[in-house]
């Protein structure tokens, strides 16, 4: 099942995407989609939609974030093995994965524009796979990890890649910009996947049609498995939190000269299973 | 004025710590010390704490984070001049400050005690002086920076050494150990705050009553007024967003060999003009 967030006639709400549209979830029950993983009733959820028929169609929604304020966007960095190599700095693959974290407005919706600041000229993609806890935890063994995913969504991890150097230790900066990434279009619940699935699954990146990054969960150096469990040892993993799952190879930074992302290009993420995540770009208006 | 989030008798509450105890706002008006903020009621908050006979004494209640949620809580990396020496590594001053996110799991309250993970024994005191955003902004000019802040806080940022180091660029991870840090006991409103004090404004540290830590913001290579501009370049700023501006020198990780905390031990942050945040440390109860 699909589940999303939306504003439709300047009124916020949540549902079910099915094939004949909207299941307004939101106007049948107490909370939106983070609540309801809260209250552990996803299940009832997807009951409840399988059995109504749709409301509305998808035509002329805004696509809101799934969960639209996240405790926790957890984002890890380097996670390709393909892409440590790109790094070229002759390090060795690392013990542990690099993490950081995004603010709720880094992130907009759908069919959006990424917003390109006056401040940098450097907006770059990162397409990734999104993980978005289902059930909460603290040291959850790899073997358990699946049962705390809720479900699956996509990230466009966009990113000023000069403010990303602004220090000599972390990247938050570049991360933060207002409305640099996306995520969405929607969630599509676990079982809708199988192990095999979860750990070779394909995402892929286009800009105006053209293929820039494209890989699969196989390449991973830190599987989802391992994910939940590492960060589980510092956070207390909650329902509703995000964690972006890093991005391949292929970034428009990696190419020489840089091809950085100019109004009027359009990116898309396309995660096998899930969906597509679409954003052009605007520059921002003061 | 001093205003706190606290517990009394398992209910949460928040209200305004007077001379003669505290008075409970959180049974008087709706919302959460957040909400005020976010509202705008700050002013007729202290008005109505002003005029009103404290409800209880402080003594018994469980401090609580100010805010108990915020929706940021960024954390300014290397700040106090002397620091930068400090790391050894020949740099020059850095052009902009570190930053990076803590999140609200964090953090503990007054009085209560840190806590040491078993995955590492390298728990570190760092003391800060935070400031809390009570005007929302973005691109703020440092003239107008002030105007941007609600009140004051003190923060031990407390870290797991051996984990901010277990990736090549960020150091989420041994910042965001569960209650590995505290923040509190209140918010001291600006109006309590001159600009000279704010610019030359004491931070000790104490462990188990030894001095550790001892500077004043004049040492800061980025003042609150930078801070405040440079990060709402990125970040919108909001009501309850929580900014920790920097450790000086003398963490335990300086001394050599390094002396972290232990079970039995005491640290004490005090900011000038604010007051002091305590808290003990306990070994995880697994």
């Amino acid at each position: 099942m699909k589940f999303l967030s939306f504003e439709k006639d300047g009124k916020q709400s949540w549902g079910a995407l099915k094939d004949d549209g909207i299941v307004d979830l939101g106007s049948r029950v107490d909370g939106d989609l983070h609540e309801v993983l809260k209250q552990g009733k996803l299940e009832a959820m997807k009951q409840m939609a399988a059995e109504l028929a749709a409301d509305f169609s998808a035509e002329g929604i805004k696509y809101l974030a799934p969960i639209t304020a996240p405790e926790k966007i957890a984002c890890v960095g380097v996670n390709y093995a393909n892409r440590n190599a790109e790094y070229k700095d002759g390090s060795e693959a690392p013990k542990y994965p690099s993490l950081f974290i995004r603010t709720p407005d880094s992130l907009t919706g759908h069919d959006l524009p990424l917003i390109r600041p006056p401040e940098s000229h450097q907006l770059d993609y990162e397409g990734e796979i999104v993980l978005i806890i289902g059930k909460e935890g603290r040291r959850i063994a790899e073997e358990d990890a699946y049962d705390h995913i809720a479900g699956i969504t996509i990230m466009n991890e966009g990113t000023l890649r000069d403010w990303v150097r602004h220090a000599k230790f972390n990247v938050t900066q570049g991360k933060n910009f207002v409305h640099s990434g996306s995520i969405g279009p929607w969630m599509v619940t676990m079982d809708e996947f199988t192990e095999q699935q979860l750990e070779n699954m394909r995402v892929t990146t286009r800009v105006n049609g053209e293929v820039r990054q494209d890989d699969t969960t196989a390449s991973m150096m830190f599987p989802f498995k391992y994910i939940i469990s590492y960060f589980s040892k510092f956070f207390h993993l909650k329902p509703g939190d995000v964690i972006a799952t890093g991005t391949p190879n292929g970034a428009g930074a990696r190419f020489e000269p840089p091809i950085y992302l100019v109004p009027g290009d359009v990116v898309e993420v396309e995660v096998e299973g899930v969906g597509v995540l679409s954003n052009g770009i605007a520059d921002e208006v003061l």
